[in-house]
């Protein structure tokens, strides 16, 4: 047994201090624009559901942010988390590749989704906040915010996209069992949940609008959010710092960092410890955000301005997007279909310092069985995008006759999507078009906003 | 954070040697039977069903056993298992007890089992054979065995219990994914499967035999127990082992070790290596095994020679029991649902160097939810007994006021079982009764059989 598959960290190892990328962006930050005026949005446009600490956080110039200690001392519940090297996977390959993977899984609710959860919560109660609100779709971020609200004593209310909760039961349950409320989304609770009774399969857009109302109308109430805004990427970055110190110890430096991309925080969160190295000091690393070609923000979509929500509520974020109004298919990957993508990782994507790439729905599941065949572990449908892509740099440096180090975010497990893994063995799943054409029409809805060229 | 949450070992700390408890027992060893002669059974009886090297373990007098390093191998990829010292549990229940626990759920099959299923399928496959059968309720087990199977290159077939194959679609998907074919039992694969086909519903005893038929049957095929057997035991010691050099670090002694009990594997996999030192050098740690109150083996059984299996093909064993043909109520901890329980174990309570506790199925619930609200990890049905036990340890050390160091094991996570915590949130779950009437009349069926008073 000499040849080392783990790499752990003792919890004093845990960081200190969030990366925030934002000073280390090409270019001056574009700011929000309020939906209101098509003027930047400040602050004050945030306030109704936001406390200032994270507001503060969206906006910072600064490029570090301490990590408050109680912060700190809950992710010691599961962090640092293990990183692996997949020497069974390479040997599988016949690859002289080096493959890593960093695993969020281990957390209580099976993600990276804590990291930022468990933050949210914390500022919010130090704001005197009493109550948080948010959607869930699959589930990770409604069990996530369920969890790190119950330790910090604050009710939380999910609103769960109606088909989801007929589907998962399960999630549901787990949320419960952290005793959060969950509604079905549309619900008769808010102007929004009514105003859509018609829809009553709902959508992640009806979901959000009607945590918003919630939020909006009550003082000791809050909305949370858990991707594509910057605080969150900043929460995230813990993963990465973690990789940096992990990947001494096996003395290497990764060439690739891969991770999958639906709002984009757990891409954020493995890539950019890596991406600030490369910005303020070179070197030939990769990034790789890999996305479902179902629903492909970064490879087909365009660099606008566009609303963060379905409905139009929210301020408008400079970022790639399908059209705001544009539905992706049914993906068994329910955290990657978004229909825009974190500002700051689009950013990296239109400056180049990122590629993107684009995944079918069952090359990815293949490569997640393939996976767990020799690592043991079940991914989740999202990440299963992330092997894919490692996959095949390993097989890339095989053929280049080249030792090459890969590091890719396994963000979580597959334990609540086993029914997808169910209808992948039995060759029910297909690989969902991309409609071009509803894409097209999303994005000539949209209203007149400053241009990003 | 000067407050240490974990205790972790590198993988060169996976344990070299199993413990082997049977040279350290009160008395005599007694012999399995027979099922035909009622003479003592010994290694040729098995050999049909089962591979020399593990024969041999079974009956072996040698107090440790070198654990082979391809099997090491396996286990670094997800062992050492976390230790947790759980400070917000001890917080919530204002006691000076402190409460550690150590968490088996990291393996990718989400429980303990793996650590027999990996040396099973390794002394199988050293010994040529090709294939492993077996049969599994809840699904842990044989999704274990499947893993292993995967990662030795054994092809491996299930026969799952018919009521569970059709309510634990995500159980089964698992296996699958690991490239093992699940039966629905009965079957009209086997003899046994054909004759039982009135019993659409199936029962583990059912499955059992269908197993066993399809091992007996085959050269190169053989059958796999996860639990009861001495060499099942003997391969769970790899956590009890773990635990004492985690406790070590923590500068502390177990006062309890406590474990949940079914077949008892698990039990002896965290208190095996605890209790040799007592039973050799002395000491005043006391051993909890705890069963659900619907099961009570250890509690109400009798202590006597009785078949291991339902329809009594297996040879005759010596431990507490309810009766072959007992049928345990519909519990949610399908791991719990046995109408026997370990020699091994069954002597140490008999002897009076193990206590026995029984819980009732609510109160075990209840003790999960607070230890999920707490701590974050949803443990699964089984080890909530196992928490329940501990919580009133630590409530009883508040009473007396007096420091104590509880030790218990969470051999895994809940989350294939959130419809019974779903029943549980619903208000829908009711302790079920145990029949001493049921009892006496299984116990009145047995054959006459050797005393062992």
């Amino acid at each position: 047994m000499s040849e080392q598959t783990k790499y752990l960290l003792g919890e004093d190892r845990i960081p200190t201090h969030w990366v925030n990328l934002m000073p280390d962006l090409p270019g001056e930050p574009l700011p929000p624009l309020s939906p209101a005026t098509m003027e930047p949005a400040g602050p004050p446009d945030l306030a109704p559901i936001f406390p200032m600490a994270l507001i503060g956080q969206e906006v910072s110039a600064d490029p570090e942010i301490e990590i408050p200690d109680e912060v700190r001392e809950i992710y010691s519940l599961w962090r640092p988390t293990p990183l692996f090297r997949a020497r069974r996977l390479e040997r599988a390959l016949d690859t002289p590749a080096h493959i890593y993977y960093k695993y969020e899984g281990v957390s209580p609710a099976g993600s990276h989704k804590p990291n930022s959860a468990v933050p949210q919560a914390y500022y919010n109660r130090e704001a005197g906040i009493r109550k948080l609100v948010t959607e869930t779709g699959a589930g990770q971020w409604g069990s996530s915010l369920a969890l790190a609200c119950k330790l910090f004593g604050l009710e939380c209310e999910v609103f769960m996209v109606g088909v989801s909760y007929d589907q998962k039961p399960y999630r549901r349950a787990m949320i419960e069992t952290w005793d959060a409320t969950v509604h079905r989304s549309p619900s008769d609770l808010t102007e929004a949940g009514r105003s859509q009774a018609s829809h009553p399969s709902g959508s992640l857009g009806i979901a959000i609008s009607e945590a918003v109302e919630i939020a909006a109308g009550a003082d000791d109430t809050n909305y949370s959010l858990g991707s594509v805004l910057n605080h969150v990427c900043l929460h995230q970055t813990v993963i990465g710092q973690e990789c940096l110190e992990q990947l001494e110890l096996a003395g290497e430096y990764p060439d690739v960092v891969i991770g999958c991309v639906g709002g984009g925080s757990n891409f954020a969160g493995v890539a950019f410890p890596f991406l600030r190295r490369k910005l303020r000091e070179g070197g030939d690393t990769r990034f790789i955000g890999v996305e479902p070609a179902a629903c492909p923000t970064l490879t087909k979509g365009e660099y606008r301005y566009d609303y963060g929500d379905t409905v139009g509520m929210t301020p408008l974020m400079p970022m790639y997007t399908l059209g705001h109004d544009f539905v992706p298919p049914e993906l068994h990957s329910g955290g990657l279909r978004y229909h825009g993508d974190s500002p700051l990782v689009s950013a990296l994507v239109k400056a180049g310092a990122v590629e993107a790439q684009a995944v079918a729905q069952t090359s990815a599941f293949a490569a997640a069985v393939q996976f767990a065949g020799v690592e043991g572990i079940l991914p989740a449908p999202e990440p299963a995008h992330a092997i894919r892509a490692a996959i095949s740099e390993a097989e890339a440096a095989r053929e280049a006759g080249e030792k090459r180090v890969i590091l890719f975010n396994l963000c979580g497990h597959g334990h609540f999507d086993m029914s997808a893994y169910d209808a992948y063995h039995r060759g029910e799943l297909t690989d969902l078009e991309f409609s071009e054409a509803d894409m097209e029409a999303a994005l000539a809805s949209l209203p007149e906003t400053p241009s990003i060229a």
